[in-house]
């Protein structure tokens, strides 16, 4: 191994609901998600993250579930396809409460919230937690959530994105632009509580979007939540490379992902922004046990519980396509799909018969590794070396268990290597990915040009 | 005083912000809302009601701010009126996870949320809470916030109550109907999660609103939450009747009062409902000492940090009507406003004069007690024995002073004469408030009729 100079990101990749990537695996006996009703549940994971030096827990979301020809297959109640979930921002504050130093990824659409609420739910989080917030920005590209919110059909991809750039921008006038820095002097003495020449109204008249007035809310730790993105369309690189501070990549082997780094890091330049302005993660899940082939048979163990057709179904659900309906013998290169070129870059060499085999196995899982503390960390060292990739998104299997494994086993050997803080620093979280006094958005990000004086009738 | 058959419900009138209702208390040397952003003030105060036996915390909201003539006073600045404020829903899990029988009352607009992300918003929170959530309805007139959110003008106000019907209607197809309540089995022996044919599909085409699919959330302990609402117009009044469990009055004398519980009562019983199936609560706030004129002066001490120019702005982003425009000798009975009659009705037999000098004096508060604790315990006493008011909304001078005067000093003394509980029982809110197994709807409310088999193609 060389010589490693950073440590890596961490992040846990969850979901408010009963299922996560390996549809089936809540029947385990070790898995306890069938719990996420109860706040107890979450409040002892953000305790464990805590404890294993975790950055993140990311909470994937989406109102969508599977759906073919119009029609939910019954297999996806009966093994909880997607469906129950409940909604995740509602989580934060009792896991803010419950831990001083993990952060916590939202979901939300730039499709069916209002930009308005949306960003006064983000300042409030961001209050809330002193500076502990991420927004994960997704576009959501569903028919099944544009009936349940009374929408008129799907929106086209490249629309999509459009909408969600214009959404950033005016969510960036409200989160920058709507109170100066030093706007609120909240003085019992001279009992005065904020300048209102330092307060700024809102005038956003765009394509898609208006608002007319001021924020809500009075200047945050981060102010802009820190920003998630996980789109891999050239619509959705583009907007990252303008947007992003973290993407969720999504290769399977070292090579793909390298270039896909790379390929972030350049258009990040392209964006006017540093070649370090954007992080990127990747999926990582881990089976550890004191020998390799304990490891191996706890992983079989676990993939046992998979349910094919449920699995089948969560994979159209999430991309379009319905493996069923393909020659087996085709090349998945062959397969598009709107918006979902991931999973097709992802099997890009495979036929559809091994993209099927692959996927009803492992699931929407990236790199899975397997073995003993050191064999799994030689593993994380190297992709980390050979790939630039600067962390990772944690999907367990089983929760706690699969956490539990992580933190006890695999994070002290990283911590040995200097992988891994041992303990954390002072500040937001914008500033433990970009440094000390970074709590804002840098000054070579689109979003501050929104901090410039507005055009303001009462200022 | 006579035979007490009741104990009283006692909530707590809060908002997410710097202010209440007295503008520019905020700067008393004892009120500490300023705090608003901290999670650890609302933890220890939602710590302090359960201790003192409150039923719940109310949290009042809107995203609006005082507006006069299309511009916002200076003063609403400088003495934070209405703004700044954040979310108040996304306080709740927290203050959840730091009690165990505290309820929350929480405030959407029916004209600015829409109705599935409320209703899982909702579903999230009763689980999240196990039961101990309410939603207080309200359906927004205000063009500031119409601004905000893109919309086109204000709503005319019997409009804003069909669309709040309507939206209502929608929401219980959502809670009622969606999950049969044997639908999660979640069983591993026999790896189902959920039955297929006890979840339905909702298909609600209505004029306002389309929804068309499955709810994402299984049953939560109460489904519907607690609906509290306190419109007094003539359309909320009738909205109420159909679909309220609580109201929030807002008499000033007891006779105003007691008819308005009377009518409240009469309107449930005309809705097809019992008499005392929606509970009447009306604003308190209490100034105690240990002998009166200790308390006279503590009240004077109080509102000698009222701001005139602020008190009149927030009264007119309240009701629409600017106090300083109107002739000081007119009757207060001729003074109308779109929705905004509650105002109007409180100050029926006053001039503009009187009107203006008690609003700049207490605000939009209801009755104000001075006194020993024992003169306090009488008034309750008297009012509910005259009113047949079934609790109060609990409206803090200075938080959390106010309310730690009440708990101490008032509470026990109400506890003595059988006023308010020693213990609180087990069960959700709704049964807290309705009688053991009073956890859902009962059959007589128009919500329980959606649980009833929806035509379902999938079922």
């Amino acid at each position: 191994m060389g010589t490693i100079v950073k440590q890596i990101i961490m992040g846990a990749f969850e979901i408010n609901g009963v299922n996560l990537t390996s549809q089936g695996v809540w029947a385990h006996p070790e898995q306890q998600s069938y719990r996420y009703k109860d706040l107890s549940y979450w409040t002892d994971l953000a305790q464990l993250l805590e404890k294993g030096f975790f950055d993140f827990l990311f909470l994937a979301d989406s109102y969508g579930y599977p759906s073919m020809n119009g029609e939910t297959p019954d297999v996806a109640f009966e093994q909880a396809v997607e469906i129950p979930k409940n909604d995740p921002m509602l989580l934060v504050p009792a896991l803010a409460a419950a831990t001083s130093h993990l952060a916590f990824a939202v979901t939300t659409s730039t499709t069916f919230e209002a930009p308005f609420a949306n960003a006064r739910r983000f300042a409030t989080l961001d209050h809330l937690t002193q500076g502990r917030i991420a927004w994960n920005v997704v576009t959501t590209s569903s028919a099944v959530v544009s009936d349940l919110f009374g929408r008129d059909g799907m929106i086209p991809h490249d629309e999509r994105y459009a909408i969600a750039q214009e959404y950033l921008d005016v969510s960036y006038d409200l989160f920058e632009g709507g109170w100066d820095d030093d706007s609120v002097v909240a003085d019992k003495s001279s009992r005065v509580y904020a300048d209102p020449a330092k307060v700024h109204k809102i005038h956003h008249h765009g394509r898609y979007f208006r608002v007319d007035g001021y924020f809500n809310c009075e200047p945050s730790p981060q102010r802009t939540p820190v920003l998630f993105q996980a789109g891999s369309s050239a619509s959705g690189q583009r907007f990252a490379s303008q947007n992003a501070e973290l993407v969720f990549l999504q290769g399977k082997d070292a090579n793909t992902l390298k270039a896909q780094v790379a390929n972030l890091r350049s258009g990040a330049v392209a964006a006017g922004r540093s070649s370090d302005a954007i992080k990127a993660i990747v999926g990582l899940s881990i089976v550890v046990a004191e020998t390799h082939d304990e490891a191996v048979a706890k992983l079989d163990d676990f993939l046992s519980y998979v349910n094919p057709d449920a699995a089948r179904i969560y994979y159209s659900s999430m991309t379009g396509i319905d493996l069923a309906k393909l020659d087996p013998e085709r090349s998945f290169a062959t397969v598009t799909t709107e918006g979902g070129r991931t999973q097709v870059e992802r099997y890009k060499e495979n036929t559809v018969r091994e993209a099927t085999a692959d996927f009803l196995r492992n699931g929407m899982r990236e790199f899975i590794m397997v073995g003993t503390p050191v064999e799994i960390a030689d593993q994380i060292e190297a992709l980390v070396e050979e790939t630039g990739i600067d962390g990772f998104n944690y999907t367990p299997f089983v929760s706690p268990g699969s956490y539990r494994d992580l933190v006890e086993l695999v994070v002290p050997e990283l911590q040995r290597r200097g992988l891994m803080r041992t303990s954390y620093p002072a500040g937001t979280f914008r500033e433990r990915l970009f440094g000390e006094g970074a709590a804002r958005l840098p000054a070579t990000h689109p979003g501050a040009s929104h901090r410039t004086a507005l055009a303001d009738a009462s200022a």
